[in-house]
């Protein structure tokens, strides 16, 4: 098995669902906290674990160049290397590969790049990044794809998706005579220098809250290949890319190119379209978005998944999100402010500090002002999708984005860590 | 009430005691982790209380500075600024106006110093550090005193020595007279623009696992005012110095002046023979030691309490403590060991990640590595200290630093946050 996929509530175009990979049971429309290298920025694995994250996102781009692939296959994967034994998902390394990195050289078989960490030349193609993300190991692993830079000519466009869905089945083409070299499928990938497969690392790891699918074991199990639908701001680009992409076949199809630089209203505009497309039984997921509303949003048209550094990033700059509004807690209106961020919000930084001491965390640059801030995000992403869930499974559209953060809190109990 | 403080077990010089202050039951000797700004850099304050500290230890000079003293009055004080209610210690300031600040003027009255933040001018006497020291509110306050430079001349040495004692006994005036300011201690210094005496914010913060002494409000406590020894390194000025402030009176005395470029024989000798002369029924305090074999050393001597920077900062730098020695994690031969820091600790770093992810977490610059690297560091203090009063209870002297790290683990069953 890679990944089952059932929807379980259709309201209009939204829907709720279940998906289920061979680390994790995931209720969809799911939000993807971002684990850049190996680490969701200030977040202990518990904490994920608390706040209810089933899966969060690796980039491959930023695991290959540190610590390196080689390293994480090394140490059984990317679970058993960061201690997350629910679901990751990780990119092909394209986007990061045409927005971060310099002097690219690109044609049909892949990409020349130089790192932005100290210059160094790689080489990606989808058989190299094929070839890395099964080493990484994530439950879910995307086709390497090209992103196309906006604004585009069309002819540029068309061109760029056309290779894309040429990359996609290369990508397949390499998965499928792979896919069994991932670190947790067969016991000989095991055979290591460094033994990874017991002791007091693994051992160590709590379990309880992670829901198993029972009967499986996961030597059985395989990862699953998403395919990404491309062909920039233009609808009918847009619908020939996803149906080559569903031609070639997926468990599951991703929009990708998305949130570059160009008006919400058109993001909105292509996603919807672009959906119309995306076969109803596979899972949906729409990369690199958005903030709450945009998720909200994005999930009442019916996207399954989603990601975006948002809420990791902006705590980070003290830019906070509530259930009332945005919170920039570097203001000096916060100093002797002594209620919690969110009163709507049951996570552990609201239950127990104050807005004055996190304005003074982060005014006095400590390092614990990141830490809770990013806590909080997270927790308030986690429960809007939550909310989302809930609203849709009540039979009400999610498009609507009022009363989302007015509802009763449905969050479930915490769990006891 | 403000402190009382009993030895339980006494074994040549070493002993173990019990320091009970208005918000928590300390079993000594301990070790203080070191709370600059408000919070213990980069641990939440939920997992200082799983490690088990009861005490911490807030700067005055910094909190002065950054958020002010008003504010943290305001907002009822440290211990719920923070949100932290076990037991607080804070210093007097007059380390860090010593060693931190620039420009500073002194005289019999007191010391004009600029801020190390912003080069503004600020004015610290024996008064107005007790009025802060008071108004912050911490269990334990620090009579103001001035921390004489290494090297020094014997007739420096001795001025600077007399104007503490002269500086003691002003602190101890002005306290007795405003103690009740204290903002936990009576309900008109409640009375303020933002009310703090309840909402979420206090209500929130868990208790279990707090020992609060049972049939005390409160309200009838007082912070306690300790005294420093200081006279440089000369242990007659030592022995002057001490009996000076045991005329003046305090409920415990630190030793202050030592750890500040000294050599450690010197340090050691400083400290026995100042021992000698501070009454045995007072917690005695040793200021600002020390590496794990010296808190070890210093705990055999019969010092009762310390605070150290040391495993704070040396975790967020790297160098971390373990039974088996000392590790700097960002070495490459980490990048993929499989193995916990540190295989005889039960810290929840070492039951769940591997050396080879700390080290690639602190090769990446990931926050998470300041925040899991801090708290080993501190579990290893903690634990120490632990095993040292473990140590005394079963007759042996501490000062044997031979098999401390050896024994079997004594840590208490991890506390269920």
């Amino acid at each position: 098995m890679s990944i089952t996929f059932q929807t379980s509530s259709v309201v209009g175009q939204s829907r709720t669902g279940r998906l289920v990979t061979p680390h994790a049971e995931i209720e969809t429309p799911v939000f993807m906290p971002v684990g850049t290298v190996g680490s969701v920025k200030g977040v202990p694995q518990d904490i994920l674990e608390e706040l209810g994250a089933q899966i969060i996102l690796g980039n491959t781009y930023h695991l290959y160049l540190r610590p390196g692939v080689e390293t994480v296959r090394q140490m059984g994967g990317l679970h058993r290397f960061m201690s997350w034994d629910r679901a990751i998902l990780t990119d092909s390394g394209g986007f990061q590969v045409f927005s971060l990195s310099e002097l690219r050289k690109l044609n049909e078989d892949g990409v020349t790049f130089r790192s932005h960490l100290d210059g160094s030349s790689h080489y990606f193609s989808p058989e190299s990044a094929m070839q890395a993300q099964i080493s990484l190991g994530a439950d879910i692993i995307m086709a390497f794809d090209e992103c196309t830079e906006y604004p585009a000519e069309l002819s540029r466009v068309r061109a760029s998706m056309e290779m894309t869905a040429r990359w996609a089945a290369r990508s397949k083409k390499y998965f499928e005579a792979h896919k069994s070299e991932v670190p947790w499928g067969e016991v000989s990938s095991f055979e290591s220098p460094v033994s990874c497969s017991a002791g007091p690392l693994w051992a160590g790891v709590p379990t309880q809250g992670v829901r198993q699918p029972k009967g499986l074991s996961l030597r059985e199990d395989t990862q699953a290949l998403f395919g990404i639908v491309q062909g920039g701001m233009d609808r009918e680009l847009r619908r020939e890319s996803a149906e080559r992409t569903v031609e070639i076949g997926f468990p599951g199809y991703a929009i990708g190119g998305l949130s570059v630089g160009e008006p919400r209203a058109l993001t909105r505009e292509i996603v919807e379209s672009t959906l119309e497309y995306l076969p109803k039984d596979k899972p949906r997921y729409l990369m690199g978005v958005g903030n709450p509303e945009e998720i909200v949003e994005y999930a009442g048209l019916g996207v399954d998944m989603m990601d975006c550094v948002q809420p990791t990033r902006a705590a980070r700059h003290g830019l906070l999100f509530t259930s009332q509004g945005r919170i920039s807690i570097k203001q000096a209106r916060y100093a002797q402010d002594p209620e919690p961020l969110d009163p709507n919000c049951g996570c552990r930084v609201c239950q127990r500090y104050s807005r004055g001491y996190l304005r003074h965390l982060f005014a006095s640059n400590e390092i614990l002002a990141q830490v809770l801030n990013t806590i909080h995000n997270l927790s308030f992403y986690l429960d809007t999708m939550r909310r989302v869930r809930h609203s849709i499974l009540l039979g009400e559209e999610s498009r609507s984005l009022s009363g989302i953060w007015s509802q009763p809190n449905v969050r479930p109990p915490r769990i006891q860590a």
